[in-house]
């Protein structure tokens, strides 16, 4: 089981757009060189995100992306999700109905508990990316970091 | 992200072993007829199992498997682990100190606060896990099950 590296970019590059100044926007390129990440293979995260309703894209000659609400409403499950979609990762194939040793209909009316326990353990993980939001990433910043953006992203946006 | 089907046959096959008599083993066969299961993938998800040390393997000619121990003491986890390793999911790549917005060694001194809430959420996740065993879950099953294994285990045990 392994997430996509575009989990860790998502989140950043969300991070990166909470600090813009009010209703400016970043371009892709801006965003990609910022991080040094492939402005193509970005591009599809990017998307992703829009398509989830994470972030706001102008697609102009003066395009750019920003978040599409405050950064204190979208979670860190938002961008996950966006980027790895909201299917559970466990897929019940009811192999308790089959083989020679197979359960009833009757015995199978109650979800199999091995599938409760994995859909379980999916809520607690979602639950606990859904604790934090982007604004509360961009909290954990230092403060030379947000120094530093302060002065450097009033000029990369638009 | 998508787990793989071996985890729904690992945790059934510990179930159905569990309720052997004790000192009892199965053999493959028996397993993957008992969910109608493809034995020569089976047998990889087993030799899994065997190698982190939650089954018994008997390998000579009344060869079989056991739980290597009381399934009281065998958690889910610990055969979702055997099945899919036990590295965590988000793998960081340290992006915030590449590209033109880079962070300096000094302010990456502490663990980004991207992977701590990535790991945060994959300690929730295996938690959850850790928290219900085999024996937990073979005392969910319907009565009916139990004694129908109670009839056919004794039988098909070695």
């Amino acid at each position: 089981m392994k997430l996509s590296q575009g989990v860790e970019w998502g989140l950043h590059c969300a991070m990166l757009l909470a600090q813009v100044p009010q209703g400016g926007l970043l371009r892709r390129d801006a965003l990609a060189d910022h991080f040094g990440l492939p402005e193509a293979y970005l591009s599809k995260h990017l998307q992703a995100m829009t398509r989830a309703g994470v972030l706001y894209a102008n697609s102009g000659p003066k395009g750019g992306y920003r978040l599409a609400r405050d950064a204190g409403s979208v979670t860190v499950l938002d961008v996950v999700e966006a980027i790895e979609g909201t299917a559970p990762p466990f897929v019940c194939q009811e192999i308790r109905q089959r083989g020679t040793g197979a359960s009833s209909p009757e015995e199978c009316r109650r979800t199999c508990m091995v599938s409760t326990v994995m859909n379980d353990a999916d809520r607690a993980w979602r639950s606990s990316l859904r604790s934090v939001t982007i604004a509360g990433l961009v909290a954990r910043l230092p403060g030379s970091v947000h120094t530093r953006n302060e002065e450097t992203l009033p000029q990369l946006a638009h």
